[in-house]
């Protein structure tokens, strides 16, 4: 998320921290190590990641042990980064609970209609010709285009699942990003999409999803897409353009699909696939190998029962 | 769906399309390929697909190419039959949104216990003795039963998930179906079932969904069945009756199901199982041939491990 | 659960049933086979299932056979013990349907956040600085600890998937257990948790649940454990502490994971794991053997091109 520049000394106030490396920097935006630009702060707490961290385009790094500094950078020593890293997003960006069913801060559109029991959060967008069916839920800074129909029971916006591990505990990141579905995309009933951890995830124009869809946070599904029923697609995934996924798929987290990509219902994909390729099994491949595979293990039974 | 007797006139009128064939004809029904009965009108938009149009019970058939007409049948001559259909479905049953949470249309019966937070669009029927937990939602034209259960966070009658495909977009097939529930039929939480395009999605008496449940449009499930959670069975599929189907199973689109029939947890059905059948694995099969296969996988590992 | 102590003859009235064995006896609770202590009355109707139920801690066994009676207990002889288990629940514990949005008997804590559209049951206990996002419902007579968040749209305390097969029809058990869920749970979006039968459904402190997740009843999850979305597990299920299950994984009734256990995505799960194991696979086994079976049938598909 954007903040308003603010010198990396009060950060360091804020979170307790000692400065290494260009003390005057002014900090522009808190993000995670996926989406950073020139001017945010990020953090790192684990030495197999400091190199990603340090040579990312994050102006300022929270981090656990001090390190050469990078010339145009800011180095913030921390034993917690994690904790700290929450500590700034709770700063900058406070909880407000709206408790009224629509927040008067949410801009609804045009012609848009918006059935009993919905609940919309604070800052929520709505766009123009939008339908938004019975007892689904926008949490909060949500941004929704026009000609979108989400049907009901949905939740748009819930935490992203991100923990970090503790001996006696698990510690959530604090989530400020949102989601953003574009123009014309339609959301089947009971589907969750989670909001982006410091950015937004993303529902590309024209996309379609069926009902109990799950999208995790940071995921960007491109336009004109088709996913089917039961689907869940972990975080911070990318998947291109024209894409087809029939029922109960699985989709790990960090990983890209290509344009023009087909995955059969109830794969389990936990690969990149590239454009144009059509996906099958658990774990998936491509569908003409795993189709082979399917045909060699009836010849297998076949050739076990002569032998026995 | 029914429609008061209309000349085919009438309809190419509205549709702007050309009549060939018997140009006296009433309409009396608009239906899908899959439901159609005489005196309906349906349509077609692929050369595949034009002999089963032409030759099924419709008495009127929107087409894209002029074609020898059936002595009893006429055609109507459109560029873009799935649009026309579309326009047709709006001018018969044009939509009225319901935006208290129990429209004043709905009727409910004797001895019926509705929550809070349940919304019921227009002309629901319900039954006696039901009970529909809170924050259920209950679309437009659906018929519940006597004795029913439906617990809460369901959705009853969401659009189908049936779209054409154009270069840029995808086109929504306008839904005038409905859901019926029969009686004694218990829905668990968080399940969706789809109304049918022109017709009836069809839960038959006595028989139990467990949650998350989603059963697509036009589907028909028979009577004295028990469906376990994540169960995701596309459209316009039939079960018979006494059929059990464990947890996380997914069923294609447009196949049959006997009587009788168990489908162990996770398969996936693509092919239709006669009545009595067992059937498990991913693609799923007779389930001791799949075991056979488990079995002959497991003998392959340890002869490639004498052989390294 | 537990009943005010009353003489075994009171309840043979109840039910209608004959005494064999020490009619003195008082009955101090109501338990089902799984959950039974010293006092309790429990049901067995199948004869598979007598030496169990007979051997049990049960001081009163429903059954519908005469049969020797062990010196400290009493039977019930009752031609349809599930029926007459269910009079006595219904008896105990009469159904009071909430028809207000949060039910005046609930008790909410200190600092927690009640969203709109939540549905609160009857006696429900919530504890302090908790969370309920919006439109989710909680059934009667649960209990939510402290710093609990619990996401949109999740249905908690919803009755057990429990029914007896009667040549026409399902008889369901009547439930009168509850959902327990420990201090610093967090309940993703779009979940179900299911109540016990006659004790509780329970979710360990610190667990952590991702969306679209389904406990089923009696089900025991331990503390510190990760379960990712769309995975279901089925009832009177125990899971020990520190358990890592990822998506879409299906795991059967009545079985034990041990502590420390992983289970893969996608796995379907139908035996006990023991502790530090890792799963995979549907069906699941210990993931090494499955990914040498993974890696064998590739070999195969390699050997069958060379032979053909």
């Amino acid at each position: 998320m954007d903040i308003q520049p603010t010198p990396v000394q009060l950060i360091a106030n804020i979170i307790q921290a000692k400065i290494v490396g260009n003390a005057s920097l002014l900090v522009t935006g808190i993000n995670e190590i996926h989406c950073v630009r020139e001017g945010d702060i990020v953090f790192v707490d684990h030495p197999k990641y400091y190199q990603k961290a340090l040579q990312s385009k994050a102006s300022v790094v929270i981090i656990n042990q001090e390190t050469e500094c990078p010339d145009t950078k800011a180095l913030l020593i921390h034993d917690q980064p994690f904790t700290a890293f929450n500590q700034l997003i709770r700063h900058f960006q406070p909880i407000r609970y709206s408790l009224t069913t629509i927040s008067p801060s949410a801009q609804i559109g045009k012609h848009t209609i918006i059935f009993p029991n919905v609940y919309i959060g604070n800052n929520v967008i709505i766009g123009d010709h939008t339908i938004i069916y019975p007892n689904t839920v926008i949490y909060d800074n949500c941004v929704i285009g026009n000609h979108v129909k989400i049907h009901a029971n949905c939740t748009i916006g819930a935490d992203a699942f991100y923990y970090k591990k503790h001996p006696d505990s698990f510690e959530q990141l604090e989530t400020c990003g949102n989601v953003c579905i574009e123009d014309y995309v339609h959301i089947g009933a009971n589907c969750t999409i989670d909001k982006g951890v410091t950015s937004s995830t993303i529902i590309g124009a024209h996309t379609k999803l069926d009902n109990h869809v799950h999208v995790g946070h940071d995921t960007k599904i491109g336009k004109r897409c088709l996913i089917a029923a039961h689907t869940g697609i972990a975080g911070a995934t990318t998947i291109g353009d024209y894409v087809t996924i029939w029922g109960q798929v699985g989709i790990s987290s960090g990983i890209h699909i290509g344009n023009n990509v087909t995955i059969l219902a109830q794969s389990g994909v936990g690969e990149n696939i590239s454009d144009g390729q059509t996906y099958f099994g658990s774990p998936a491949g491509p569908a003409k190998e795993k189709m082979r595979e399917v045909f060699a293990v009836k010849q297998l039974v076949k050739l076990i029962h002569k032998l026995y």
